[in-house]
Formats: C-alpha cells, sequence, structure tokens
C-alpha cells in the first residue's frame, strides 16, 4: 500500500517524494472499511508479540511462590491468551475471521514483572499480528486480574509485534 | 485474604505485624479459583483506567488527517472498547459477570500518539476494574490494526487503573 | 427526550421553543455514546414487536406442509429468535447488557407469508425493547434462510415495535 | 434440490411436472437439518443485500445534523453491520461458519429514512447471503436504538437479497 | 407447574389425585416456551453437578504423571468448565443468563478415572442447575481432547446434578 | 505422537519398548500447548459421537407425547446440539476454530431414556471428534434442562467417539 515514488522535476533535479503511506482501514472518505483480501495469496503466515506487565516485588514474589508451588497463576494467562487469539474477530472490528492453526503463549518472569510472548499461525488470505497481540494483552490482563488484590501499581506496557512471517 | 503475621525483630522486640499478602485467584495450592462474591454488599462502582499507543509521527499524521476529515478512524477503536466491556468474563477467565451501567471510552491525540481513557459503572458485588482496563487494551489494539500497514513501530503501552470507587 | 413544540398561539406571540430532540446515543459533537443507566430506576419492563416476511404462494405452501407434518421450520427460526434476544447487547453496540425474565416468539402464517412476534420481560434499569426488535428480525432472517433455495423473491419488512410497559 | 418428475397420465400422454420444490434444511419428515455443503465446489462467491428504515422528519433532521457535524450514527450502525455477519453461523442456527473476505456496509439517506446496503465475499463452499442479510439487519436495528428516544414510529422494512455471484 | 386431576374408577370410586406432571418448557400444544421467571422470588441459589470420564489405565497413568510434574491438564479442564458455566444460556437454548457469584470446578482421579465436580452460585430469580452441569460436562470434554490422542476408549459418563439449594 | 523406543537390556537382548504415549496437548514439562496443525494434510474428516440420558418413566412418557403431539423437545435439543458444534473452539480451550461442512444431530427414544447420535463433517487439517462430542453433550443438557422440573434422577451418561473417518 506505501507507494515510493520518486520523480525528476523539469529543471533535471531529482527530488525524493517521501512515502505516501494512506490508512487502509478508511476509505477516500475517511469512512471504516475492511480490507477485502479476496485476491490476496493463500500463504503461511506467522506472528510473534510480546508485552510486559510491571508488578510490585511483593507481587512478583507472590507469583513465583505460586510457580514454586507449580500452581495456576501463568497458567490461567496463558489459556486466557489463547483463547483470546481465537476470538480476535469478534473483538477487533474490522478484523477478517481466521482459521488459526496454532496459538502459543508464554510467560515468564523477569526482574520487573512478567513478560507475555505469542506466535500464531494460519495458512490463508489475511496475517495474523492481531491474533498475536490480542493473546499478548488478554494473558497480561489476565495476571492483572489475579493480582489485583494485593498490587495497586501494575502497569501494562512494551506491547509490540516482533515479528511477522509470509512464505 | 490479608493475614497478620507477628515477627520479633533483632532487639526481641515485637513490631507491628504487616500485611502478608496473598492472591485472592488461587487456593492454598496454587490452584485457581473465582472470588466467591455472594457475601459481598451490592454497591455503586466506578472504575476509571487509561493506556497510550506511540505512534510515529506520520502515522500521528494520517489520523489527524482522519479526524479533520471527521473520519471514522477514532469511532472504529472508541466502539471496539465499549464492546469489549461488555465481553470481559468471557475473556479474562476468572472474572464474574456483570450488568453494566454504563461503559465510556476517550481517545485523544497526545504528541507521541494516542492516549485512551475509560471509564464503566455497575451496581452489584464486584468491582469493574477488568472491564475498563479492556476497554482501554481492546480500543488501542483497534488502533494498531487500523494503522499497521502503515507503522511498523507501534506501542502499546501504559495501560493502568487510574481510579476506583464504591459508594 | 419529551419534546415541547413551538407554536404561535392565537395572539400571534411567538413564544420560545423549549426541549428540542436530542439523539441519547451521540454527545454534544455528535460521538457515540451508551446511555448511563446508573440512575435509573428498578422497574418491571416489557417490550413487544413484531415483523413480517412476504413469500411466494409455492414457498408457503411448503411451510404449511411443514407444519401439516409437525415439522421444525417454524420451531427452528422461534428458538433462533429467543437465543438472539439474550445476545442482543452483544450485536447492537449501545445497548446494555440485561438480564431478561423472559423471551417469547410467536410466529403465524398469514396470506403474504410468515409473521414473528415476540415479547421480552426483564426487571431492570433499561428497557427491552431493543432485544423483542432483535428476536423478531432474527427470527424473520432464520426463516429467509431456510427457504432461501425455493425462493427468490423473499422481502423482510414491518418490524416495529408493537409496545413497551414500565411499572 | 429441486427434482423434475415426469410421469404419464392414463391416457398415456406424457406431461411434465414442473418443479417440486422443497425445503433444503429439513429431512422427509420436516425436521431440522443443516446442508451438506462437503462436494460442493469450493467458488468465489458474493452476496449484497439492502433494507432500509422509516423515520419520521424530524428525526431524519438529527441524523442529517449528526452528518454535517460528521458524527457518529452512521459509523456506529454500519460497524455493527460488519460485526453481524462475522457472527452469523451463531445467530441463524442452519447456517454453516464462513471464513469472510470482505464485508461492508453503507448507510444513505432517502426521502423517508436511512437505507443500508451490504456486500459479502468468501471463497468457499457455502454462498453468504444470510450474511448480507443479517448486516444489513443489523445496521438498521442499530439506528433503530439510537433514535428510539426520539422517535416512536420507526418501520423497518425492504430487507432484500439484491445479487447473489458464484464465480 | 404439577396440577392434580380427579378421576373416578369404574366402581364409581374416587381415588387419590396423582401428580400430573407437565414439562415446564413446552406449552399446551407442545411447543418450546421459556419460563417466565418474573415474580419469582429473588434467593439465593447454590448447585452442585458431578460427572466421570473413564480413561485407560495408561492414559490415567500420564495424568497422574502430568500431576505428579504440576502440569496443567486438570487446570485446563477446570478453567474450561468455570468459563462454559459463564456461557449456558448461549449454549442451552431455553435457559435464563443470569449473573453468577461464584463457579468452582474440583477435578480428582480416582480408580477409574477422573471425576468432576462443579458449584455454581447466584443471587436470583432461577437456579443455576444448568450452569453446574454444563461446567462439569465441559472440563469432562475437555480432558477428552487432551487424552484422545492416546485413548480411544474414553467414556463420559455419570453426569448428574448432586445438590441444589434456596434460601 | 507416539514413540516406539528400543532399547538393548543388559543382558544384550534387543527388546521392543511398546508405543511410548504421551499426552499431546502438553510440552514436555507438563504445560499446555495447542497442537500445531499447519503441517498436517488437508482431508475430508468424518466424526460420529453418542450419548444417552436416562430418564424415569413418567418423564419419557411426557417426552413420548410431546412427540405424538410432534411438539419441540427434541427439536430444541437438536438445535442446541447443532450450534454448539458451532462454537466448540470457544469452549474447549485448545481445540482449533474449524469451517465445519455439516453437523447432524438425531434424538432417538429408548427404553430408559433418549439417545443423542451426531456427525461432524470437515474437510481441513484436524478432526472433529470434539465437535461431535460436544454436540451430543449439549443436546443432553438441554434435555437435561426442559425435564428438570419433572425428573429428579436424570443421569448423562455413555458419551463416546463412535467413529472417526479421514480420506
Amino acid at each position: 500500500m506505501p507507494s515510493i515514488i520518486s520523480e525528476a522535476d523539469n529543471t533535471g533535479n531529482q527530488y525524493k517524494f517521501s512515502d505516501m503511506k494512506e490508512l487502509t482501514h478508511t476509505d477516500k472518505k475517511g469512512k471504516a472499511v475492511m480490507v477485502d483480501v479476496g485476491d490476496k495469496e493463500i500463504q503461511k503466515r506467522v506472528a510473534r508479540a510480546s508485552g510486559h506487565i510491571v508488578l510490585e516485588g511483593e507481587t512478583l514474589r507472590l507469583i513465583k511462590d505460586n510457580l514454586l508451588k507449580k500452581g495456576d497463576v501463568m497458567t490461567v494467562a496463558q489459556l486466557a491468551g489463547i483463547n483470546a487469539a481465537k476470538e480476535t474477530s469478534g473483538l477487533i472490528p474490522l478484523c477478517h475471521n481466521i482459521v488459526l492453526e496454532n496459538v502459543s503463549v508464554t510467560l515468564s518472569i523477569d526482574e520487573t514483572g512478567v513478560k507475555a510472548e505469542s506466535e500464531v499461525k494460519c495458512t490463508g488470505k489475511t496475517g495474523v499480528e492481531m491474533e498475536a497481540l490480542t493473546a499478548v494483552s488478554i494473558s497480561l490482563l489476565t495476571i492483572y486480574d489475579m493480582c489485583k488484590a494485593v498490587d495497586k501499581n501494575m502497569v501494562i506496557d512494551k506491547i509490540v509485534l516482533t515479528e511477522k512471517i509470509k512464505s
């Protein structure tokens, strides 16, 4: 969609046009539209995303303790992410519904909180970035839910797409 | 849920009990549980949350341009947030389903991107923090979706609960 | 919402217009908002709606024949309506989720097609008009679905709210 | 599904019976069945539908005013229709779930109210008529919802399939 | 619902009225209806259900091994049950949507497989039996799903309501 | 998934270990994972399941009477099963979402209650066993719901997969 246009003016000077980017989910009048993927190629598509929740030391200790006990906190958050990926087209208005081949979510403790990483795969006409990002977001919200009684300073941040592959 | 524990300091003095916090969504073995709210009081409850998405200058320009045209980008994201609030108990595994009295989502452009703010109200036995946070998260993911073709450096961050009121 | 309409009295004096009607689901800038029902009274509320689908004589004959056989066509459409009423807040963006006390849908054959009538009840802070209208609409769409292979001229029409009661 | 039956009458004359139509979603006993699409061809399929809501002059003025302000009324209704198309198989009991390639909904003001038009596309074994009709119906119900406080005489009508293409 | 009918036997003796039970979800013609709970009393309601899945010894060994590792099999099944309870009114056509105060699911290994037990609580006008039974059923189906590659002889059975309390 | 391991014992004799089965929905640490079906072959897949609900004689009489009247009890249960099959991936956490080509549910009265049988078809990378089992389970729960006011001794049992075909 973005197009790099380069032209020479009539004095022979080359000047660079910058990317003329356009939003893909709005029409010329700015109104909302889905992207018609009917003519796109069926390809293997993978997307990976990550995000983070900042926790207080005490909360982190409680989660580590739960892990030591092999408790459920991380599993609940991981499952919530997997299931949310499957519901993405019902949550993000202009997303397509997609048959997913795999969703995985991994949660790991770091010094300041918990990091969530997801990977989503499909074979189809449209990518699975939003599925990967939704999985991460809902996993982190689920940790928030389970810790909200003990930690009043949680922050969810650094939600990014880390990789997108077509093949 | 919090339990008072007594300890002696190294002078032998008994010092005041501190709250030993515990996760409310796990039992003593660390297994997942919902919180039984049957005996909680029916109260008016309000929760407010906010979050942010970092956009490139060019993307911000496109969104401002869409706003100038009174286009739909912000409205799509706002509606996605309102609807997600209503679906929270289906997304966050240990959340209760709640009859909501109001959900509002406001989106505003700042220097580095778009800020989302939500407010959710109910009269019931359990708070609506997760509904407010889910509204913000899905609104920001919706902006991500609509801008992902033009901006490869978006980051969703600063998702926090800003206020919680019971009355 | 109520509107006082201004008229000139018989002395020819113009008097000032009060209450100009306003859309309740948009704010002063025209942006979408839910209606905050937090301060509304908890009341018994009933809404009734009806609608119609025009069918060809041959299709009507097939449905009558199915009824004679005590077949399922009408039941499938009726159940679809009942279930849709329960999903209304997920379909109509600014609708509140509501605990429903009853949903009934009745389908009857008339000279030109099938008439659907619904009644929805709740005790709560907001009415159930949209639930009654959604029940009727989805029941009629379900008849459309089951007859679409044999009738290319179906029209769904006359979907109206027939009664709304608060007590 | 329709079957041509040819029989001889008792004078020995062969006469052609016309198409004996049958409902496709019921079996011989009249019981409900899905249509098995396993052996159907994968084709590009497009369906278009339209519908209308009759509004009072005053309501129409409010919507026009909202449009002048580039407000959200039409966008809310349009998005509701797009999302409903994606949920069709959960609403219409004997519908198949389908991967949709595009859903578009257009709303326009005419002399007596608002017209909704939809187009849905897929590449698959079954058509998308019900998705197009559901999009139109839910868009119109959403307008109903947003105007119900100011207009007690709305009627949703003329919901029809306008085109169906296989290629 | 039960109605007492009096009849005389052929000796002219009046004999004792027996309860003539009637289905509550059908009307006099046998057509489906929801039960109108509008006039029922708001009460605390608890329902408990249980069920069982028969597993081969080898499968049981794998689940025990997963438990020894404090793996996730039981947690996945337990969460699936909790979430299904919240979705009951979308699954069972004539069920009411209900605000639940608690859902708990416990899974335990016995000699022949895994037993699931659930408890669901609400304060409302209708009981939560179906929620408790749905929780158990979906928990057991989830175990089935996770074991289906290694065990071709699983049987889900003994799904019963074990207790129902109103207070 | 099963792996044949062959080792030599300490006498030097080679002996065949039998299949060392492993759970497919957990990783080596026992944590929950979806099965990545990306590299599986697209095949026609059929699954059949059945299950049973034990009813009291009186309840059975009421259902037979409803059938005689050509009432709706069986149809409501059958439709619930068909619709549940379409929702399976939202209910069973590690299930893939699948485009289904057909779902059929048949209910029949036997001496002790009602038997439910389902058949589900797709063309895809993963089987439809869980869809067939979910259809049966929800059909039986729906019968439970409709009979629970008259029968306090119902038991759902014998839920099994009866056939699985790939071609």
